[in-house]
């Protein structure tokens, strides 16, 4: 495995080590050998909006407040303006009570649903995109430089995925810094609880990047869009749908980072490229078919 | 690339050339040149049953009808006992109708559902946990030179991944065949029109074997248990629920299948280690991250 990078720079990185993320379970191998293997914890987390239940996540666990604030607010329920009171997590119970001083738009949100659909399974992809035609991100410029480092940091990073694997990442970044790298079994989560993050300290999200393990999906991009993010990079692909958004919304959008290998589909006219490719190294192609 | 397989012996085999389900996009890489991409689409399909709007998927868009069906099947929304009167696919209003002979379970669910919850987002995991305590898998043995050969296959098959990434694929397999090999941007979709199919021919799923590319959670190995398929094999990895559930319900489980190497974490007395690992060609380990 590479040499793991220094960590010190993270406002919050992974903790590879912490107990209640993962498990040892014992198993065998292809020689019929006893093995253990570590294998990443998958919970019920109840999300309450003052006194309506939500909805139940299965996540690992680990910040359960930010992932109920950033879930309630990239679906649109807590508005920005909204006085948040409390967040009170009951790790016996396993729920979060999200508290705000007046009444939220839930009401109003619950009248429509139970009107037109039963109960949504998967993305409620109509509250996501009612917020998106009014987003206008920034025309913020973004260094290749600054990517190609941070895809080195990050991969290089001691996380839950290099120890237990089946998780996905998410990163907060701010030029060739990675700020805050959340780990879950679902990656909207892991991008749930960055929003929840920058919500509950006030973060800007004008000079930000988002880094993803994860696929370009049009959820993936949606909710990068809804939190102010002007760049969304992964190593993974695209949907066409999430390109079309990405454009749309004007959000640059770049996939398929490996090594110096990238393809950016959306907002190219604002990557500055300044590195120098000859001093990045390259990955070599791989064929066949990789874990998903 | 590996030399691609025959896919003849498949009933159902990805068709990464069909025009409708990726589209060519033009972007620049790392060097500022044009480059075309080819992505996957993702578009909306609204099921229905009979008179209710039940939820709205994103899909890639093939075999809406397949998806509809195992959809409903999955979610204990549609009984074994149920007479199917027609499966309707409206295109143009990205729809699919399933209309049932008698009422269906699903009045019951949506009081249950306003009751306790308002409109679930992500898995609606009360319905799928339902079905489950009355799962018992049958006690099907599993040659691990079948296993070998599955993979071998599968990982060869022409496919939309393999064109354009981005996409999950899960295979209904028998003995050392694959049998039914379905694409989509979610792996669930993927997994639910393989139940679908299963529905729709009235397939034993006794004798089956369930690949699937995505990790193994434990909203997989529910919907694997509910189909009746005694076995889930996977490249990826485990969550500690996931293991629990197949233990529960009588699942085999192997993930990290990989070259020779593969970890069982449940079910391990019913492999038949039949394989010759000395003619079975292994991956090189890989160091640090991959695609999502």
């Amino acid at each position: 495995m590479a040499q793991a990078v220094d960590t010190s720079s993270y406002l919050i990185a992974p903790d590879p080590t912490a107990a209640r993320l993962t498990r040892k379970v014992i198993g065998t191998d292809q020689t019929g050998a006893a093995v253990e293997a570590t294998v990443v914890e998958e919970r019920p987390l109840t999300i309450f909006l003052n006194g309506q239940e939500i909805v139940t996540a299965m996540t690992i666990g680990d910040y359960p407040e930010y992932l109920a604030l950033g879930f309630l607010r990239n679906q649109g329920m807590l508005s920005t303006e909204e006085v948040i009171k409390g967040v009170d997590y009951d790790e016996e119970l396993e729920t979060v009570v999200v508290r705000t001083q007046s009444q939220t738009r839930y009401e109003e949100k619950l009248k429509k649903k139970t009107r037109t659909s039963g109960c949504a399974v998967g993305t409620v992809f109509g509250d996501m995109m009612e917020g998106l035609s009014d987003v206008r991100l920034p025309d913020t410029q973004i260094r290749t430089s600054d990517l190609y480092a941070l895809a080195h940091q990050i991969n290089r990073t001691p996380s839950l995925y290099l120890n237990a694997g089946a998780i996905h990442g998410t990163v907060l970044c701010q030029g060739d810094r990675p700020l805050v790298y959340m780990e879950d079994v679902g990656r909207h989560n892991a991008v749930d609880k960055i929003a929840g993050w920058m919500l509950s300290e006030g973060v800007s999200p004008d000079d930000k990047t988002l880094y993803t393990t994860g696929r370009l999906t049009s959820e993936m991009v949606i909710k990068t869009a809804l939190m102010g993010i002007p760049t969304l990079a992964s190593r993974s692909g695209f949907t066409a749908w999430g390109v079309e958004i990405a454009n749309q919304v004007g959000l640059t959008l770049i996939g398929r980072l490996k090594g110096q290998r990238y393809v950016c589909l959306a907002g190219a006219e604002r990557l500055i490229r300044d590195a120098d490719l000859s001093t990045i190294p390259d990955e070599p192609r791989k064929a066949g078919r990789k874990a998903g």
